[in-house]
């Protein structure tokens, strides 16, 4: 979009983020150049298909998708550029739930760029046929990173912005997008937020238990130990139906669209109801949402709320589990395979096309081998193993996964070398300690946010805000400003050598 | 190899380095284990075929060569690794002509390690199919840098060495890798020294006329004036011939094996001409080598010496061509096409297999679009335009070449955020000059050497050494000591925490 008084209307396919797990929505955003809403222009870049191969699919090009706001804040050709990396979903989704990035470019004059992740929304390489073997093997970290560097040259150049500063955002996966950019090329990125990224948990460097259990101790038992207690006894109720093979009872209990007819649609259960935890966890804002589907303000507490209503264990859940799955009460009953899919990553892949691009990275690169067991968890027993790993993606995807790869190739713990780089927290968000949570330099900052879900600083100002978001934004602020002044002072100086 | 008194001989295949250019021989190295000289053990690493595609070839691997000096050297566990990244040829070469890591390794009581570049030497991943279409597209300086960090890291554990800082080494287009495995993999390496690493020039930054005018001026005219007038006079007279289209003059003037018969032939001889001037100036060391062919000690000046030794200056520029193509006088006549073979790089890619893998880089990432003029330099104008260069390379290999992409990969001249390099440059190297000449911090740390041709600072103490290369190497060995312990300490710290 240039300029000028112009209405438009987006629909927005609300996908997954797949670091966490729920299904596609829709909705409509209506917005006018008069708000201060932000104005995304959507363009296509023609972006090299194999960075990594000449010969591999000739000199093939694809259409990646990206939103830019040029007439809006950039102070043109000197503003810094505020450039999201996108990351598993479609882009309008993460640009609608960044706020902050917004706010803060209006404040430093930026001009800001959304970039989708190749392989989700609408940057299908090869169409409908992406997902296909072997069309889908050009879905990597490393390509993805460089269709952002190969992007902020060309766009760079395109806009005569030389020599203005860019920064990178990214939230949860996108988080370790915005730090492999700044560890791979610093040469192109002054600085780096990430949000929620779990850069060590991704790399096979931590303990399987710590997903889950942040998820029972640090969201569930934070509300009440005896909320934690009831979901533990409410499983341990639905296990006992299982063992003795009671699948209408349980189908009356859950009200299942089908009864379960074997081990595995148990399995297919217990993962379902584990993932709405894991989604309210994750999503646990001071209002409500529809980021990754609608939900209500503080969804925790209204599970917790509902987990100890009555003495219904089994009605309880299922009803808390509908909170997520039944947002609009309008579900009858629930199908075990459509609300829910299991993957390659426990903590789930979300639906559609997207959740098959995400099974593959953690197929592959992102290694997500989390289990719940019961003990350290409130959850029912479900490994999943480094073994259970490749036995599934050998048959789903024909690929062996390369454990310990990520942490050979974007540094794992070994970060001393790097500068530039946000790694923002919060406490209630079950990704957090999957993260870097203490500063390692003066520029390697750890920032905490006490009460704050998977990225809440990305998101717009809100009036329910808890103040630590508030203060650490403010941080943020600075620290961007700080590595944009630096930024541009080098560029000026190599710009005066030449 | 083991240990003990074990003689044995090696066959080494003397391919050229690309970036130079010259034909591959073949001697015998014979050595035994009670000698100073370093004894290598030849080993073959099972290696991932394509580290950027889980679904381009299977998860097929190939078999990858390494020389190792285990039982001599090091201090098991505790010394450092010195691992020389591999460039375009035989790793023997390389090996058995880089006498100082093997004489730091002995003070410092490192383990060495010498890896080959895939598809160079022994290390190719479809045998003889290599060079075809498509199975040369796994043939990228990304791929190699993820062989050598994938090579480091399950060494490293078979050896019981994870507490070892490693260092890596290299000359030239291997050099070049070093920076890039500091750059992109500072997690595995400490530190790197760079031996004539034209890392500028090579990612498109920079004068096209540099090369060809600094053999010109820092090589023979450094020697006399005359001596630079002498070989463009010869030239001149050459020209006169080919004009009048004198084939039969050429021909026994230059004592060709047959006629030229096009103005192709005349192209091909002013190309195997000015090669033998470019080897003296890159192998003007002040000893004779058996280095990418046989040289005789300063070879420059020899050169000088022959142009200017009569009146008749074609015979003199043919005696000059002579010193390289015709080392051991058997030649009885000179054949254009197999001497010498024009390639994507202008300065030579030698012959053989090698040289068509160094084609091939130099058609996709490694850019070497240099020209002489007669105007700057000495030699027939010869033009290779990024034009050319396209035309040539999508005819050969069909790709296409991109520009500016090792600039985004590798940084360019925007190293400031990195640490622990050495730029060694000779200033007699006509390479020198696209490379690294000023320290860009303390720990980004240029030196010259000072009557030095092309990495000679790699190569073993000699006793025609000039005192410039003995004080770098001095220098060299302080750093990478200082980066040996500032990584152990690392290394150890992240040990004890865990």
């Amino acid at each position: 979009m240039t300029a000028g008084l112009i209405l438009f209307t987006v629909t927005v396919a609300v996908f997954c983020d797949a670091l966490h797990g729920l299904s596609h929505t829709h909705f409509q955003a209506t917005k006018s150049a008069g708000s201060s809403d932000p104005q995304f222009t959507e363009k296509f870049f023609t972006q090299t298909l194999d960075h990594f191969n000449f010969n591999s699919m000739g000199n093939g090009t694809f259409s990646q998708r990206y939103l830019i706001t040029v007439d809006q804040y950039w102070k043109k050709g000197y503003g810094p550029i505020f450039f999201y990396t996108g990351n598993e979903g479609n882009i309008w989704e993460f640009a609608l739930n960044s706020g902050f990035i917004t706010e803060l470019a209006a404040q430093q004059q930026a001009l800001v760029i959304f970039a989708e992740h190749r392989y989700y929304g609408q940057s299908l390489p090869f169409g409908k046929e992406s997902f296909n073997i072997p069309e889908v093997g050009l879905l990597t970290v490393e390509q993805a990173l460089a269709d952002y560097a190969l992007m902020i040259r060309e766009l760079k150049e395109q806009l005569a912005a030389s020599h203005c500063p860019v920064i990178v955002f990214g939230g949860s996966y996108g988080g370790m997008l915005s730090v492999y950019m700044r560890l791979k090329y610093p040469n192109m990125v002054a600085g780096a937020l990430a949000a929620s990224a779990p850069i060590l948990s991704t790399a096979g460097l931590g303990d399987a238990r710590q997903f889950f259990r942040d998820v029972t101790d640090k969201d569930f038992r934070n509300i009440s130990p005896e909320c934690r207690d009831a979901v533990r006894g409410a499983f341990h109720l639905l296990k006992q139906l299982a063992d003795r093979q009671d699948y209408s009872g349980i189908q009356s209990e859950f009200a299942l669209c089908k009864p379960p007819a074997s081990p595995q649609d148990i399995q297919q259960l217990y993962g379902l109801l584990r993932n709405a935890f894991t989604m309210m966890a994750m999503l646990d804002y001071p209002y409500s949402t529809s980021f990754m589907g609608n939900m209500p303000a503080n969804p925790v507490k209204v599970a917790c709320g509902t987990m100890l209503r009555g003495l219904d264990l089994l009605a309880n859940l299922r009803d808390t589990a509908g909170i997520v799955y039944n947002s609009t009460g309008l579900l009858t009953c629930f199908d075990l395979y459509s609300l829910y899919v299991q993957c390659a990553d426990p903590t789930g892949c979300g639906l559609g096309l997207d959740s098959l691009a995400w099974d593959y990275q953690a197929c592959t690169e992102v290694e997500l081998c989390f289990e719940s067991n019961n003990v350290t968890d409130m959850f029912p027993p479900m490994a999943f193993t480094e073994k259970d790993r490749e036995a599934y993606c050998s048959k789903r995807w024909a690929v062996a996964p390369r454990p310990g790869w990520l942490q050979i190739q974007f540094w794992g713990d070994a970060l001393s070398t790097a500068n530039n780089i946000i790694f923002s927290n919060g406490d209630l968000d079950p990704w957090a300690n999957g993260g870097v949570r203490k500063s390692l330099s003066s520029s390697l900052v750890a920032l905490n946010i006490s009460g704050g879900a998977h990225h809440l600083d990305l998101r717009g100002s809100n009036d329910s805000d808890p103040a630590s978001v508030v203060k650490v934004r403010k941080v943020e602020a600075e620290l961007i400003a700080q590595w944009v002044k630096m930024e541009r002072n080098r560029l000026t100086a190599a710009y005066t050598q030449l």
